[in-house]
């Protein structure tokens, strides 16, 4: 995504609580309905807007996110009072270096031929509304403004 | 949601799932953007295929349900190794017994007024696909197909 829509700052305080719950539930459109699977962002690193998930070219969600590429990340941790909104838009990636860069073991459950596999993409979800939920109150991002923040 | 659509003892495992997670991520269409926010089921008794949830009827997602009622509900317990994805269809109701019946004290918190205040509704959310993940395996509920089970 363009590095200046959110403040690094903001991001970053968004990222600390994606980090920790990890696994969102991914969801797309699928033939008009609203689909969603669990999805792990694999501890991804600095957070600036964009999610990464490894996916089979040809699945079902790559394929309703060809057909419309705005989707839904759900980050739930209900234990920790922590929810997270990502509205995004999806583009599928098969850079090599990218791809290598992002991998993790624990993946070759899912993808036994690894990273080089040309079957297996990424899709990068890139963040346009963000809307959080914490301990700390709510944390709401969007498109060509501040950032809105309601104390708990 | 028409009873015979699941099989009730399919509805009955599913429903043990969400009542255990209770808050999900509920998913609408806001100007062609997939937008969630964590609601509460209020610990709902015995699933038939129909998630309740009190809002205002004076609220973005009632205009945005209005507008495409399709949504998906996204449950996640990732501490329990357990996901749901609901994909179902909205309707808006403000049956006054209703929402007397399905009321829970912690709700004075977002609704001052009680049930009887005009402006409560309730979105009742009717599965048309159920897909979960647990520690049992996968359970795939689709209209007009038997369930289907992949076993962990």
């Amino acid at each position: 995504m363009d590095d200046t829509r959110f403040e690094a700052s903001d991001l970053a305080e968004v990222g600390a609580v994606l980090r920790e719950i990890d696994i969102c539930m991914l969801v797309t459109r699928a033939d008009g309905r609203l689909r969603g699977r669990p999805m792990s962002n694999n501890g991804a690193v600095e957070y600036d807007g964009d999610s990464w998930f490894f996916t089979l070219r040809d699945t079902p969600k790559v394929r309703e996110l060809a057909a419309d590429p705005r989707l839904e990340l759900a980050y739930v941790a209900t234990e920790s009072g922590c929810w997270v909104s990502v509205e995004g838009r999806a583009s599928i990636e098969d850079d090599a270096d990218r791809k290598r860069a992002l991998w993790v073991d624990d993946l070759e459950r899912w993808f036994p031929q690894g990273p080089d596999d040309p079957e297996v993409v990424l899709i990068k979800a890139s963040a346009e509304r963000i809307h959080a939920w914490t301990g700390e109150g709510e944390l709401l991002l969007e498109p060509g403004r501040p950032a809105t923040r309601i104390p708990a």
